[in-house]
């Protein structure tokens, strides 16, 4: 397009500006800066992946609309937490965000106007609108019978006279979506108790019941390290008081005291509508939009109520222990009987308008919420129901109320190409079987949550809702219950590598959960599969669901072994997987290190994990474990260590520990190489 | 609002400008005159319903907002064809065209953005563009904790800078309809032969299958009036080559000539995309959109293409004796999972964009092919599967792939609040009885219409569409063919009733299908009735699903008779009213002439109605019958005849004819008094 010219951002991203961008947009908002160090060592790009010639602009009375080519070949991935399809081509998609999608139309809770192309490339709409992707799915009318014309990528940003896209260069897909993370702020890095297991409580649990199910855990040695209030503890809630029942909890510091001294960290369920008996609700409300949801105010977090939220949360909540949140419904709702949330109309006090608020009240919410624990230099691990474009920096994972397993896995994969994190949560289940399948999926993602807020018991002593909730308990639930505990186990031996892979997450924008076409660009066979998944550098994830004895598992080219039996398959190949219901199929890339952990039942604050290394084929790569405090930003100003473990086969393990951390997390206890069917 | 004010239309409607509105909207675009003769008629209203001062209105970055007061206790009605909800109190709604909505977000085929409200009035948004109804879903932010607003209607019109309104008064709500549809140049009347049964025919057959069909109905003697043809004639479709199949159909010309010497009306299957090898392609390449649909041109009505289609299709079809078409997938898909029609960005030669083609496409398209029947003064009656705004002069019934029963009887009460028809359509069954139950469905609608495009047999031969296939036919299709022939024979015999139900859309704004709030609007017990309705002046319906032995009938204030026994019902009040396969619950109003025809076969040019008068409670109003040649619109020049029914308790029946119209079509050939039990 003449006239346009793209504008050098960092290494390997350019920006083009397009007519007239409106003022408030995702990039104008960002407070987190872009991380160049990791940029820098990314393979260098000196023109940008698409040229300004090769794009179509155009102001029109709808919005305006962009064509970017789109070659016969290249595959489509990403629009943030999808959960009905994972490649795009062919396909349209509004970015809008929604609690309840029904179809394949594009609204989720994180819906983000970026993708990516097997092609090596990624495109960022730099806008807060419910931009529409047409993603090579409309061809041009020809010009004459035989002419077929070729469908482009086209774009349509509503009700605005222009906008800015970012291009981010590869020369391979990963490293565009590489490039978008650092461009976002790098990811996060969840404190080592966020790696653990999660348990959110029943929703009508009362003191007594909430300190019978903190007991059992630490009775049943099961291993569990957050403990997670619904939202039955405000005073009022939808909309929320942010003051504690105090008929349920007379005594709620004392009770927040004791679960930190039976090592729980304390999360509890809030959502962002102000009711008016909130301490706060005189102070927020000329900060407010101006519609209510379920009769409470919505702040609006670009004004000084972020402040007022802040500052109330930092007093009653932080100052007294509790270390997480759960912001629920912060999305949208257009396909439920009743819309809840506020409408598109909504003005508020900055000139945000409804639409706006909708795309970026999820990252607002959570920036408000992190900014405390910032000011304390303290890490959280937190859950948010909405997210956006450049959230990755933000220590949220995204849940829903949704809950079909096969679409929990889909949203996992599709996550990663978005910079996001998404929890397939745990609740009730139709089986045992379910039960335990769901609990697999959760064990091998980026949080593992059992979500029970409709159960007075934990689901795998029952998971029928009506029974659990008569304590009418399964025959077999010891069976159960011993599964579910070398499961968390399992979880709890895998927190180095994971800690590690969020350090990549974080300095290099390698996000923790990968689908395959992101290793495997040039690998037309995983451009289909929403099924199996990269969790770190080593493993593929391959889960089950229910009713299934056995399931296909493609594994690219490159040798695998079994997790469990290390028996090795070759690459570039399906297998038929049979698996019994203690496990699913996981698979360890050849010429690994991977490193597990003694499990340990929850982490105290001087945790030190005792590994065992295995080692995968001939010649592993090696492997760096990421060491520091574990709870505070001080790795920002390079307060760690690399622990590199390097696999000599003549001279044997070898650790090089490197930084100016002066702690110590990890005790290397035995180096291990792996035969078939060692196990 | 200050410094508005609203313009007087005619009797009873206003027309209020807010700012400035778009030049391409449907009355921009509307061709019929308001019916003023029929406006006059009604009762006078000195004021518009709602005063410029009560109502709100700006201009925002994503187009305009307006407010409108609501009273706490008004119920409102209407948006088109909603399948998924009655009364719209409470919702929200954006107006979209769409051919799969999945759930109650307002798209559907034919969104209207018109409204009706209990307390006795109609708002008309003009507009093409996909507005948004908030219809009291949401208030506005309280001043003080205490201080709860009462929720508006809000009203969102995207990227516009203005938008005409248009108010239709009462006094009731019945009126405000009748006000729309006359604004819209009152209701269609279809030919006598449209209101026979409709059979379309196997989508794969070819000349000896449609043969052997076309002969099957007259050797059985079950009626049937129109035969259609599906896809499978055009020499390419999807999109359409708008040629025949001459594999198939080696002689279209006698195929057509002899099914009307069968004396059926032949109808064809088509869309609007312009596949290459249509013979008009080249010449409607200038005058269509920039963005093909399955290989086919999209043509902009607007212009000159509209000429070209036309000439193509009374050259090609009209003056071959087909006598109408069904106009397929001129709606849009954001349902499926790969979208097909164009996208809303798209250009048209006129200057309409895709949102804007989108909403108007159907009614264009429904003017373009009526324009070649206007011209030959030769009625059509026709189907289409999208509609819009100001249609109801327009001869075309709508339809759709949807297919629950529920959702059908739901569609079938809406339509009427917006000046629409509707068919529910049968196409194949779960059961002998869900089959029946539809065909019952039909048989009370504008449109009795069998589908039996995926089938070789007629579905009561066999529902199941694999066995219909191979030819394996139901042990008992005989039983079923006997119920099927006594209920189309029941149709038959409800042409001149229903004629007249038209005669009175067509002059007094009345539609044929009511639900219960336009005739009891104080009745707050019909609010949620979605499942029973008015048919004509005397018949309340209240159709049967599969598995219902019997069902709740609210029958309203007013005695009411079963049709079937003559059972005499007190009026306020529920009854579980049971039912056999044969029947379903059906009631006469009290005081009603009912006029019943024998039953035809089929309608033939000089048709006459053998009709006996059912005289119902003692004091009957008249009945009016409506008769003229049943074929042209000469009845727009005022020839017809009004034809009144008169009884006398003492001096029994009369007949009194008034008009221009010198043919005969009624014989009354008996008069008979109800009794309870008299059947």
């Amino acid at each position: 397009m003449c006239g346009l010219e793209m504008e050098f951002v960092s290494s390997g991203i350019w920006k083009l500006r397009l007519g007239t961008p409106e003022r408030i947009t995702p990039v104008s908002l960002q407070e987190k800066e872009i991380l160049n160090e990791g940029l820098e060592k990314l393979p260098s790009a000196h023109y940008p992946p698409i040229s300004e010639k090769e794009i179509q602009f155009k102001v029109t009375r709808r919005g305006c609309v962009i064509e970017l080519p789109l070659d016969e070949k290249e595959q489509i991935f990403g629009f943030g937490l999808q959960f009905y399809s994972f490649n795009q081509r062919g396909l349209k998609k509004q970015i809008r965000v929604n609690s309840d999608p029904v179809a394949d139309t594009g609204d989720t809770h994180a819906p983000v106007p970026f993708y990516v192309s097997t092609r090596g490339y990624g495109v960022l709409v730099d806008t807060a609108r419910y931009v529409t992707f047409y993603c090579g799915s409309h061809s041009h009318s020809r010009l004459t019978p035989d002419a077929i014309e070729s469908p482009n990528m086209i774009i349509e940003v509503p009700h605005v006279k222009g906008v800015d896209l970012y291009f981010f260069s590869g020369p391979t897909i990963i490293n565009a979506v590489q490039r978008y993370v650092l461009f976002s702020g790098g990811g996060c890095i969840p404190p080592y108790w966020g790696l653990g297991v999660w348990y959110r409580t029943y929703a009508l649990a009362d003191q007594e019941i909430v300190h019978k199910h903190a007991s059992y855990f630490r009775s049943t040695h099961i291993p569990c390290d957050v403990f997670g209030f619904e939202p039955g503890w405000h005073s009022h809630c939808y909309s929320c008081s942010y003051q504690w029942d105090l008929k349920k909890f007379p005594n709620p510091d004392r009770m927040i005291m004791n679960l930190n001294e039976l090592n729980y960290k304390v999360n509890l369920w809030e959502h962002v509508f102000v009711h008016p008996t909130a301490p706060f609700w005189q102070e927020i409300r000329k900060y407010s939009g101006n519609y209510e949801v379920w009769g409470g105010l919505v702040p609006d977090f670009t004004t000084e109520a972020r402040k007022i939220f802040a500052d109330y949360h930092e007093k009653n909540f932080l100052s007294k222990g509790i270390l997480g949140f759960k912001l629920d419904e912060c999305d949208n709702s257009d396909y439920r009987p009743k819309p809840w949330s506020f409408p598109e109309v909504t003005e508020f006090p900055s000139g945000i308008d409804g639409e706006q608020m909708h795309s970026l009240l999820g990252v607002l919410y959570q920036r408000t919420i992190w900014s405390i624990f910032q000011k304390h230099n303290k890490r959280t691990f937190c859950q948010t129901r909405s997210s956006h474009a450049l959230a990755s920096p933000l220590p949220f994972v995204l849940y829903s109320d949704l809950y079909n397993h096969q679409d929990y896995i889909r949203a996992l994969l599709n996550s990663g190409f978005s910079g996001l994190l998404w929890s397939p949560e745990v609740r009730n289940a139709n089986s045992a079987e379910d039960l335990i399948r769901r609990i697999q999926t959760a064990v091998f993602s980026p949080l593992t949550l059992i979500n029970a807020f409709q159960m007075k018991n934990p689901p795998w002593l029952q998971y029928d809702i009506e029974k659990n909730n008569e304590d009418i308990l399964l025959e077999n639930y010891k069976e159960l219950e011993h599964i579910v505990r070398k499961l968390f186990e399992l979880r709890m031996s895998l927190i180095p590598y994971l800690y590690s892979a969020f350090a990549r997450y974080r300095f290099e924008g390698i996000p923790p959960v990968r689908a395959l076409p992101l290793e495997y660009p040039d690998d037309a066979n995983t451009y289909q599969i929403d099924d199996e998944y990269l969790l770190g550098d080593s493993l593929l994830v391959a889960p089950l669901f229910a009713g299934q004895q056995s399931r296909k598992v493609y594994l690219p080219n490159t040798a695998w072994y079994c997790f469990w039996t290390h028996q090795k398959y070759e690459g570039g190949k399906t297998y038929n997987v049979k698996a019994d219901l203690e496990r699913i199929p996981v698979f360890v890339r050849d010429g690994s290190l991977l490193p597990l952990a003694r499990s340990l039942e929850f982490i105290k604050q001087d945790v030190c994990f005792e590994i065992t290394v295995y080692i995968f084929g001939e010649k592993p790569a090696e492997f760096i474990l990421f060491e520091d405090d574990g709870e505070t930003y001080n790795f920002e100003r390079g307060i760690y260590n690399l622990v590199k473990l390097v696999w000599d086969p003549k001279e044997g393990g070898k650790i090089n520990r490197d930084g100016s951390y002066s702690g110590i997390r990890y005790k290397i206890i035995e180096w291990k190489r792996v035969a078939e069917d060692s196990l």
